[in-house]
């Protein structure tokens, strides 16, 4: 069976208006990535929606939860802003215990050179196939269970809160 | 505790003589595509040669081998050249059963731009945290047990033997 | 003698802080472009400034053109915000005559790949070595003199003014 | 008038064959390098071969020539290996000279990143705007008259003859 990757945007697919100067979203660039990782794995994209993560709503974390909910597939990446990735891990934890589940992103944006993002995406999409069913983070080349989890603003860096 | 990584060279670490117009090696990138990643894990890198698979002699098999086996970590990482990797995962598994060993590397060098290695490393760092003890390999995506898989010359594609 | 740099930050010069998710300054990329490009013109960089252009006062073109006045180099290239390259282009034209100045700039950071800054570097180090005394702007592989041209800011393009 | 761009190969165009392991000639990547510099300026590009300057025949040399005698553009720009490029710009100079026509090239493929192929055609594409007729060759930031320069072996540099 194929690994669903829903798509929410965050860093990772951020690009750079070079008229206004500004960082904006576009389109994802996932599969872009996967075929620089040669990755030959089944995978299913499906783009829900193109956000920084701290601009969610609660209506957006529903239409991520409803779309977990009712894939068929029971392997998910989710590719997601890190400000607030704790926060949607905490909400599909609650409700889906059947799946395995790990949300990933990125530092600094795959189109800038020397993005994490690919690392990442790397790490994720092996942990998926190989953790029990869970809601997991995958960053910094670990994962965490989605409550012993928390971003370090000042670092960047991902860690267990002890 | 750590994760060990063993470089052995490949095409991975290979690098571009500007004068010569040729490819060589120079000595290994790891450290930079880890950080690269954001990379946090624990990790212990060390070179053991840095050659091309087809150049492998059983001399430079048992220089890996030994170093697996004395090694105090139970988690290993190999960089290799992926021509002859599966033969060095078969002769690895003959003997060590009470490790979880991954054997990576990539199609493309490193320092070219759109290599697979950068991604190959984070999922390789991901299979050696998850899977149970034994010999792997994980090109495309993917992790294969060492008796049943192949490098398809045509396609440069990993593949079970099936 | 030496070609001139003087820096005054720009679009060119711009980085990705990954804690904040902002583009800000930190230091010049101009050696490291010069390297890439196997560059082996005497050039002689100094940053009189890292500012957006649209931020540029009265006071920093003063600067400017104080250090263009007092350095004993005739060739003169100036890294320069895109936006603002214009009005600093004909401020130095009314003072300097006996000069050959070509301002350049990016659209698009240097850091992020893609970038059109290692080619405007390239242009304009060959027209400050060829075009005669006066104030250039160097854009889209192009030379503009200073007072017939303008920055589209629709498209990004310099275009003569006709 | 259009600038002519005739490509005949050199390490600026090889690419890496990544099931193969070798260095290879695919298609030219002039356009997309054009298109990264945000170059506007009115451009004809050809290709007439894709060789390894060192290979390069006598017969390859007339092709050169034909083609820079019977264009109508008086400005001509040719990407060509470093090796043998002198040779071809001395062959040139002797037949042709109401033309400005630089011949330019780069030290690593464009398409390994870190190249001096776009810096290389940026100034390039400047001097043959800006330089009387004559042949020239267009490497590391200068301009050489193609009577007074040789390419050094060791260094990659390309010096005057002195």
């Amino acid at each position: 069976m194929a690994i669903k990757i829903f798509v929410t945007g965050g860093t990772f697919d951020k690009e750079y208006d070079e008229i206004k100067g500004i960082l904006f979203f576009n389109k994802t660039h996932l599969s872009e990535v996967l075929k620089i990782g040669r990755c030959k794995l089944k995978v299913d994209i499906k783009t829900l929606m193109m956000k920084d993560s701290l601009e969610m709503t609660n209506e957006d974390r529903k239409i991520i939860l409803e779309n977990c909910k009712k894939t068929k597939e029971d392997k998910i990446l989710i590719t997601h802003g890190t400000d607030a990735m704790v926060e949607t891990a905490k909400m599909l934890a609650n409700s889906i215990k059947d799946k395995t589940i790990v949300l990933t992103g990125a530092m600094v944006p795959y189109k800038f050179g020397s993005s994490d993002g690919i690392f990442n995406l790397g790490s994720s999409l092996a942990f998926v196939q190989t953790l029990p069913h869970g809601v997991y983070i995958a960053m910094n080349g670990k994962y965490f269970c989605w409550n012993n989890i928390r971003k370090n603003k000042e670092t960047g860096v991902f860690e267990e809160r002890g």
